[in-house]
């Protein structure tokens, strides 16, 4: 059994999260503790990826050296958060450096241990991949939250440009979904979102790549350009 | 080969972006391929979400009917995009419905075909768990951005309200990291940043728990409060 502490702080974060508990059981058992006193180095820019850290205690800041050796502070993370498994996930190395704030006890995961662990026990990897995919279903609300606002004012803004371009009031979309949204700082969840929503105002209509542009006076309104 | 049109979908997607060719290759060809014409159920509310769905062409929508049996659109999806993988991860059933909204190919991979895949090759589930969290740093730089004009007015507000209720300057968080994050509408990355700022302009100083204010008059200003 993993001691409480870890299993209380894997239990937060989303790797870990969704995980049965003979399965999280599995890995937490496979994993190296270590503590570390607060300014110890824990890796280095350039070290291999071969490992991943949970936060049983303490705080660990992630930090880029400039040329001039100044510290820029990319993060910091506390208990139940992990570190460094994106640059882990990519067997590339880590892109920046991590210390130990304060008095802390960090749990390492190894790529190795959880390359053999998903091939014994393919639940494992579908339950990592449950809480990633139910925090990025989080985030995609917040972030839709965050820019309902200004979404379809921009949207607006760019359809009246594109219809401009055309010399007409319906055109055909030459970007992408994906394209578009990075064009006006939204994804494109929200971009679906905002363009449902001129479409039920009866101000737009959308078929395809192909869109058209019934009321430009109120686009232009909500685009903030009267 | 799969075909060429179902891969350039695949590379869009988070969950299959960061797979190596072989393990593209392997996973796609053991996808079912279907067509649907618009209006076209895919699954309704309840189905076992034993599979999720690549789209290739064409769109769909998500939604849910309430019981007077209006549509509630809660997505819609197109090429490059999947859906019904968090229900599929979960082992559960899919809680919304899904249509094609017009002439739509999907690819479809079961829960099945991936278990057995990622015993066969556990970097297949490395090359997913890649994908997303790539795309989750992706979406917190993005509630970073969208949130880091509110995120330290909002911050400081809650501080001047804790260092009320314990009667003097300096006082000791009882709310975790994430609990206050959620308090003020952000995550936990976001309030870290905004913990540095005030820091770095003097105003606080944070030791563990522990947090003194310096200078309630511009925590004040800050929040808005005067």
């Amino acid at each position: 059994m993993p001691r409480e502490d870890v299993l209380a702080a894997a239990r937060k974060s989303p790797l870990f999260s969704r995980l049965k508990p003979r399965a999280l059981d599995a890995v937490l058992r496979r994993g190296a503790l270590s503590r570390h006193e607060g300014g110890e180095s824990i890796f280095m820019s350039g070290d291999p990826a071969d490992r991943f850290y949970l936060v049983v205690r303490g705080r660990v800041k992630i930090f880029k050296l400039s040329s001039g050796g100044a510290q820029q502070i990319l993060h910091g993370f506390g208990p139940g958060e992990t570190f460094g498994e994106a640059a882990m996930w990519e067997g590339g190395r880590f892109p920046a450096c991590a210390e130990a704030l304060e008095p802390t006890q960090l749990l390492a995961v190894s790529r190795a241990v959880l390359r053999e662990a998903f091939g014994r026990d393919p639940e494992l990897a579908i339950g990592m991949l449950a809480g990633l995919s139910r925090r990025l279903r989080e985030l995609v609300g917040l972030v839709e939250e965050l820019s309902l606002k200004d979404v379809p004012a921009r949207l607006a803004g760019a359809l009246l440009d594109e219809a401009e371009k055309a010399g007409g009031s319906a055109f055909c979309m030459k970007r992408t979904k994906a394209e578009l949204a990075a064009a006006i700082g939204t994804i494109p969840e929200t971009l679906s979102r905002a363009l449902r929503k001129l479409k039920r105002a009866g101000w737009i209509e959308v078929r395809g790549p192909r869109i058209a542009v019934f009321r430009p006076d109120e686009l232009r309104r909500l685009s903030g350009r009267d």
